[in-house]
This record gives C-alpha cells, sequence and structure tokens, in this order.
C-alpha cells in the first residue's frame, strides 16, 4: 500500500527509516566530529558486533539481519537534509569542512564479514566484523545495531517455538498487531520465517520478502452477520467437470439438519449469523474453506455450523482446508472436535473430514505450545503472535559493537566490570565438530594465525575458564565470510528460504544438550593461545 | 541519510511499509472478499479499537499513535503491485471485478473518533472508534492496531519512568539499537518523548518529529585512542574575548598534574589514551564538553582525566557539561563523583565545578531508577534503553479492533470467555471530575444518549461489578473527538511537545492511588444504564 505524502510535514519520514536505516544517534555525529578535530576521520579501524550470552536462557543463537544490513550498507548515504539536520545540533562554530566531509561519505571503503544469516551464534563470536574509515564506520553502529539485534532475537525466539513444535507442526506468524510499528511487523515476519516457522500473516512480508502468507477468519467477520442477509449470489458449481451450479445456502441448512441431528442439538442452537459468514465466506473461497469455530459457542454453533457448510461444499468436491479455535482450553477442544470429526466422518461417509487440520492460537507461549504439541494432540498448527514478536521472556538480545583496531593495532575495553571486557585485535573464527557431525566448540583466534587443523590436537582457552583445554576436532569449519570488500558484494545472499533451510540444518548439527530450551549445557566458545596471550599482554599494560 | 535501492530487488521496500503503514494483513484480504462476495462491502460498519487491561500492572495508559493513523489513513490506497501481490496470493478464479474494488479503495469514507494523544486511557474505553464501509474498515484493523498498540505502550512505560523520577531529573531515551528495526526505533523516540522524556539520542526522531536529541560519548571513541596521536591543530581561542589561542594538550597537562596532586594520585594513572580522547572530544566542542568516565578506572583514570580537560577549557571560559557512567554501581559512584567536584570545586576555586550534571546509564529499569532518583542522590540525568523500548515487564498492550454496529444495528462478540465479550453499539465516552478536579470514573454510553451533567447524579455499572452505583460529577468532559470526517481532517493535530505536556496535565490529575505504578487502586470504566441495557439485551438473545 502506499502514500504520498504523511498528515504532517515530514519529507520521506519512514522511508529514510528503512530503507536508509537512517537511524542514527546524536553521540555518533558527535564522536564522528572528534574524530575529524583530531584529524582520525579515516584511520583504519574494525568493529565487531557481538552479543555476550544467549538470550532466553538457552544455549545458542541464530544470526539474522545479514540482508538489512548489507541493503543498508550499499545505499549509505548523508543527504543534504541529513547533514542540514546535523548541522542544526552541532556547535554553530563547527567547521564547515566536517560538514563536507560527511556529504562524501559512502560505504566504498567498508569490509563486512559476518556469520551466514541462520548460522549458529554463541557468545563473543562476531556476528559482524565491520572494517574501514573510522569515522565511518563508528558512526554505522547505532543502524547495524538495531538491524541485527531484533532479527536475530526473533529468529531465535521462532527456532526454539520450532524445536518445542517438531518438524511436522505448522507454525504460523500472526504478530504483525504487536510489533513495533508496520516496520517492526516485516522484520519480525521474515525473520520468524527464518528461524523455523512455515508462513506470516502479514502480507508486506510475502509481497517484498516471499514469506508464505496464510491468514484466517476474524471474529469481526463472523459477528458482522445477523443471518439475515441474502448474498447476491448463492449459487456455487462443482469444484470439477461442469454439472449444475447449486444453491449453498440451501444445501448448507439441508445439511446443517443431518449434522444437528447427528449431534444431538436443535437446528435452532447454531448462530444464523456465523452461519451466513461461513457461507458467505465459503463462496468466496469454496477451494479454501476454513471456519473460526468460536465467536458464539464452539459445540453448539461453531462446530455444526462449520461441518454442516463444509459438507455441502464436499457434495460440490471441494474439501474444507481447517478450523481455528481462539480461545479457552485449546487442547481439550481440539480432542473434542476431532473425535466430532471422526464420527461425522462416519456417519456421512466423508473420510476426509476427520484429518481437517485444526489450528490454534490466543496466548500461546513455549509451555503452552508444548502442552499443545504433545504425544497425541489432534493440533496441527499454531497462530502465534505476542509472544514471537514481542519476544517477552527477554525483548532484547543485548547486541554490543565494540572497536578492536585501529590503523592495524588491537584495541581493547578494559573496565572495572570483567564481563563488559572486550577481546581485541582483528580475528578469525573457526568452529569445530566432532566425528560424528556435531559441534565441540567455536575458537577465535588472531587473523593472521594458521586455521586450526582436523585430527589435530589443539590448545584452546575457553572464555569463562581459568584453565586451557585440548581438543583434536574431526571437522573445521571457517565460520566468518567475507559479503562486502570495498563496498562491493563479494558473494550473492542466500535466498530467505535458503537461510531458514540453513538454519533448520545447523540446529540438527547441536547436540541436543545444548539445543535444550531450559538448563542447557552451555556451549564453549575458546580463544587461540596467542589470542588468549594477546589479551594478557594488553590487561597487564592496562590499556587499549 | 538516503537509499535509492536496497541489495535485494524489493521496489518500495520499507517506505511502504512506514508511509503506508501496509502492514497488510492476509487474513484482512480474504475477509474482504467474503464480504465483496456476500454484497457487503459497503455496509456501513463501525470499529473500536481498546485494550482490556492497564500494561505494566498499573492503573492507566497513555493513548498514542494518533498521528501515526491519522497519517496513514489519509494516504492509504492499495497499488497496483499490492492488488497484484494479493490476487497472486487469492484464488486464481476470484472475481477480478473484486481487485477493481479494492484499486478504488480510500478513505474518503472514513470517520475516525480518538481519544487525543496523550489522554489517559482504561480498559474498554475507545482509543479509536473507526466508521466507514465495512470491507475498508475491517481491512485497517492490522495497521490501526500496529501503529496505536506499541506507541501507547511505550508512551506509558516513559510516564511511568517520568513518575518515579519526579519532574526536575533528565531522562534520555537510548533505545534505538534495542527496538525492532530502525522504525520501531522512530516510533520509540517519538512516543518515549510524548510519554515524558526529555530527549532522544535518535537524530532522525529529531529531524522528522522535531523531538529533542541528546546523546553522549562512545566507549569506542575513546578506546580508538593511545594517546600518541598528535591533534592536527591543539589550539583553542577563549570562549569569550579575544585572547589568544592556548595550546590544549598542553594545558591539560599542566591541569592533570594539580589534579593528581589534589587526589593524591601519579601522573601516571590517568590513561593517556582516554585523556586524547578527551581532548580531541573538547577541541570539537568545547561548549559542550563531555566526559564518559568508566572506559577505565573511573576513580584513577576517567574522572581524573575529565577534571584535568574541564579545568583546562574552564581557564579558557569554557564549561563542561556532564559526565556519564555506565558501569558499575551507578549510585554509589555518582555520590563519590559529586564529593570530588565538591573539593575540586573549592580547591580550585571553580564553583561551578561542583554541580557538573552527572548522567548513568546501564540496564535502568523501575526498580534501579527508584533506587538512582532516590532523595538526596547525585544523579541528574538518565540514559534509558532497552527498559523503555522493550517494555520488557509487558511487551505488548493488547489492544482489539472490535466490530460494535453494522448498518446502525450494534453488533456483539459473545464468546465462551467473558472476558472477550464485547461492548456493542456507537457509543460516546465522558470522564467525570470531582470537585478537586480529580479524575472519578469515565462512563461509556449509546451515542444518542444525552452526556452525563455536573452537579447532577447518575446511576452506572462500573465493569466487572455485580451492582450499580451512584455518582454526582462537578465536571463532565467528552472523551473523544473526531479527528477525521469522510476522509477529511476536522481540525488541527496538536504538536508533539503539546501532546506531550497534555500527558503531564492529564497525570497530574489522576489521583495518587490511581497513578501507584504497583498494585494501584483500579480506576472505574462504567456503562450507562441504556448501555448496560443493550448488553444484556444483546447476551439473552445469544446473538451478535
Amino acid at each position: 500500500m502506499a502514500s504520498e505524502r504523511g498528515a504532517e510535514p515530514v519529507p520521506g519520514d519512514g522511508a529514510a527509516a528503512r530503507d536508509g536505516a537512517a537511524a542514527e544517534n546524536r553521540a555518533a555525529a558527535e564522536n564522528a566530529l572528534g574524530y575529524w578535530r583530531a584529524g582520525r576521520a579515516r584511520d583504519h579501524a574494525e568493529f565487531e558486533l557481538f552479543f555476550r550470552r544467549c538470550p532466553f536462557g538457552g544455549a545458542f543463537a541464530l544470526a539474522a539481519g545479514l540482508r538489512d544490513c548489507l541493503r543498508f550498507l550499499r545505499t549509505f548515504c548523508l543527504r543534504d537534509a541529513d547533514v542540514q539536520f546535523l548541522a542544526s545540533v552541532l556547535p554553530p562554530d563547527t567547521d564547515p569542512a566536517f560538514f563536507e566531509h560527511l556529504r562524501t561519505l559512502d560505504c566504498s571503503g567498508v569490509t563486512l564479514r559476518a556469520l551466514p544469516e541462520g548460522s549458529l551464534a554463541f557468545p563473543g563470536v562476531p556476528l559482524l566484523q565491520v572494517s574501514g574509515p573510522l569515522l565511518l564506520v563508528q558512526l554505522l553502529e547505532t543502524p547495524l545495531l538495531c538491524l541485527v539485534s531484533y532479527a536475530s532475537l526473533v529468529a531465535t525466539n521462532a527456532a526454539r517455538l520450532r524445536l518445542i513444535a517438531g518438524p511436522n507442526k505448522r507454525l504460523m506468524e500472526f504478530g504483525l498487531r504487536r510489533a513495533q510499528g508496520p516496520d517492526g511487523g516485516l522484520t519480525a515476519s521474515t525473520y520468524s520465517y527464518l528461524g523455523g516457522f512455515d508462513s506470516s500473516s502479514n502480507t508486506l512480508a510475502g509481497q517484498l520478502r516471499g514469506v508464505p502468507v496464510a491468514g484466517t477468519l476474524a471474529h469481526s467477520f463472523i459477528t458482522s452477520f445477523l443471518g439475515s442477509e441474502v448474498p447476491p449470489d448463492p449459487m456455487l458449481a462443482p469444484a470439477i467437470g461442469t454439472g449444475p451450479r447449486v444453491d449453498l445456502t440451501t444445501s448448507v441448512k439441508v445439511w446443517l439438519e443431518r449434522v444437528c441431528a447427528h449431534l444431538g442439538l436443535g437446528m435452532q442452537e447454531p448462530h444464523p449469523g456465523e452461519r451466513a459468514a461461513f457461507v458467505a465466506y465459503a463462496l468466496a473461497f469454496p477451494r479454501a474453506f476454513q471456519g473460526l469455530l468460536d465467536s458464539y459457542s464452539v459445540q453448539r454453533s461453531g462446530l455444526p455450523n462449520f461441518l454442516g457448510v463444509a459438507l455441502a461444499l464436499g457434495e460440490l468436491g471441494y474439501r474444507a482446508v481447517g478450523v481455528r479455535l481462539d480461545s479457552g482450553d485449546l487442547l481439550q477442544q481440539a480432542q473434542e472436535i476431532r473425535a466430532v470429526f471422526r464420527t461425522t466422518a462416519t456417519r456421512f461417509q466423508v473420510p476426509w473430514l476427520e484429518f481437517i487440520p485444526i489450528t490454534v492460537s490466543n496466548n500461546i507461549d513455549e509451555e503452552e505450545l508444548a502442552r499443545l504439541a504433545q504425544e497425541g494432540t489432534e493440533v496441527n498448527a499454531f497462530g502465534i503472535g505476542t509472544s514471537l514478536v514481542t519476544c517477552p521472556r527477554q525483548p532484547s538480545l543485548g547486541c554490543v559493537y565494540k572497536l578492536v583496531s585501529v590503523g592495524g593495532q588491537p584495541r581493547m575495553k578494559l573496565t572495572e566490570e570483567p564481563e563488559k571486557q572486550t577481546l581485541p585485535g582483528s580475528k578469525a573464527a573457526f568452529r569445530l565438530l566432532d566425528s560424528a557431525g556435531f559441534l565441540l566448540l567455536d575458537v577465535l583466534q588472531l587473523a593472521e594465525e594458521p586455521p586450526p587443523q582436523a585430527e589435530k590436537e589443539l590448545k584452546v582457552w575457553p572464555l569463562g575458564a581459568r584453565d586451557p583445554c585440548t581438543v583434536k576436532p574431526a571437522r573445521v569449519e571457517p565460520l566468518l565470510r567475507r559479503w562486502l570488500h570495498k563496498g562491493q558484494l563479494c558473494e550473492p545472499l542466500p535466498s530467505l528460504a535458503e537461510s531458514r533451510a540453513f538454519a533448520q540444518w545447523s540446529l540438527n548439527r547441536l547436540s541436543p544438550a545444548h539445543k535444550q530450551l531450559q538448563s542447557p549445557a552451555p556451549y564453549q566458545v575458546a580463544l587461540s593461545e596467542q589470542l588468549r596471550a594477546l589479551v594478557d599482554r594488553l590487561s597487564a599494560r592496562g590499556a587499549p
């Protein structure tokens, strides 16, 4: 959907916010001026973006947001209006040459290494390594954090829900209305899909990102019908062949009588407005008819009305595609509904009716999903909104963006809070695997060190441990790939669907102990001897 | 910052997401087709947007997001690409006339009533009333929910933090990097300001929305300096007058020696890189010099370095504007720093030094803010990011958008979960006040009823209570204003700053018992006798 100009005179609002990820930071502009004034704007610097703790009490995260970062970096520039605004908030005596410098900024000098989207990510392992002119790469801090943190968080959240649901249940993202504005919703839909969901209700995510879209009936659609409405054209042709068109309203009435007799209900019990709504929907979507059962009473109204319409459609060769429940005890109702489907399928000899998918929604979180997806459940699909999109268990990943080298010299932040220390130097990262193909640990080392070798013993220093350990990997994989070199894309980004498949493949290589959602065994990230020695040296010097 | 086109071929990505709030919903498109097929697309309908429970365990919320809704509604349309995409996901045999209908949609038939932004909002009281053609206003559901829910949630969160901090502390929003993408950040900055914050670090919020922007130094700015750097021009002119320029580096060295002597530190203790960074920043911002004290040791490095630079600047007539702490025990350090400021101010006879504002940041939530803002604290300003922007205590307001009438007939959702019932009919809402000007309760009644009158006893039915009560208000205020009539703006929207002031004024009229953040006295919302009778009638009929 489009827009010309908003209600307020705000040129380019939003377009800038997203496409340019213009998300800028006053502090960044001030720091930029500081660098410029110190003659250091073009010093070569490298930053790393990483997190310090896995989200949600788990032992893994999924890396995501790279496609948005690349889109941002490749188009980054400061427009005249942006520079003018910065000039208006910086001191009036700021050297005009500084603003001229800002006008020339783009990412033609920036190199980006990153974990591929959908990779497993662990504390301290860089999701991004960004290098280029100091002033510029410092300026990128907030936009990149903003683009990576939430994307990775929601992808991880989706992956956890997928682990709980197992591979065969359908997971549908319903969270647009709970997102931080429409654009937050687009991010949520995109990266929920990457993390393992099957679809989104957000058509924009389909249109712009290729996420499969799926939605269902709204309660207000149903309550908008009284039952006295007459469809302008109640006639429906059979699904296949050229049989005569049938008046669906009449046919539904006939079937509803049979259904009520079978279920021991009075014909006046099912709500006529609900039935009219179902018929209207069936006329619009004969091949995709579905029922939302709980606008009135599920057992006395929603279910018989659904069955009446589904059986009338069935007579014409159409199969209803599902029902949805949005209130009450979802598990118990699903079992009851399946039982009714079974007896009705037998009674009317329509075997497919037994297997109509049951979708449930309504505040489903990890615990409720575990209950609903347990062995023997009759629930086939889940619509999850709030607890997916807002990540209530931990609404922020807490990524940081830290300077690791300037002019080829390693830098380190040595604070009084040891947890906030950083790992200095330009680094490489490797994943070591055992002979069964499971992940052993990740190793961070200096960029210039030779990579660890398969089948060779390696002494490393696990983060947070006092002593080194030795490890003999069956395989070694480099983790970071170069996506952007001096502003040029080095290789095409996988499609979203490919990244989604890669995420599931990656998770399959993580051992169950690390994959556990509560109190998992922490996955180890370790430093090479050389990196560890550098940390010790800089710490002892008490200096960056 | 600008963008031409992203890394992926996604035309209009983002621009659409925000400006058009294109946030669309597959379900909505399907329901739209259902209405259309039922010949009901143009039935006149009214929806209400409201929440059922106040967020964060409090007894109030602030209404926000109206400016975004108006911008969205006034520019709403479906572009060719949008309609084509919908056509691609709807059944192939969908009547082409339906898509023609979609192409003609705009909000020229839509009327919007709403609480002014910054109003106190309570459960069940509509934040928005949207009326117009059924198909269209149903289609608006998700975008409007998306634009109002998070805006109101974050404004309420900001208002709670403001209540804790009191009116005189500075509250700075630092949350961009924790938002759901850059646009979520823009929403967060805008409505945090509306809710009572003083500024944002997000320059885009300044540029597009007029939010005051304020930022501070970054740790990486400081750790990027080793101390061996030579500023290209270390000379600084005095603040006023025409005295000779002074070499700031040299002057800082002289002052640092005095400071170290005063504090009993060795000259080698303060970090030379940190000092070089402070000097670079002071050269760039002599009138706005501030120090970030905790890149190394606060007491042995950050503080003496800051004092050296501040005193050197002071000699030239410049006053440092603040220091910031971002780790450790913020309260205790603030007290210690103020003590050092005091003795140093006395020692060197620079009285202003004593009052330099101390800003703290680092995971400040409501509890920590209460501790840091307590009586006698030396903290003057707070930078709050994650816990403001992500609303971890309750990351979703849970607004709903419910049909209340079609064709002038009231509609009601009667579900088996009583909590999910809706209040039928087109309504008016009034706020009753006592003689001291405090809020008594809100009354919902049918639109056609005469308004309650001041000084006249009124019998009402509080929501959730079994029995009616009588109330005699000293004043009665209508709550909902008409902003849009048949697509035309009826009155100009107040500026963001005006809405911010209105929010604080509104909060001042709420009694302390309702304003309490934990276990407050719930504020009552009541139904008029006529509305209550309608609810009873429809419930008994078991019908919409």
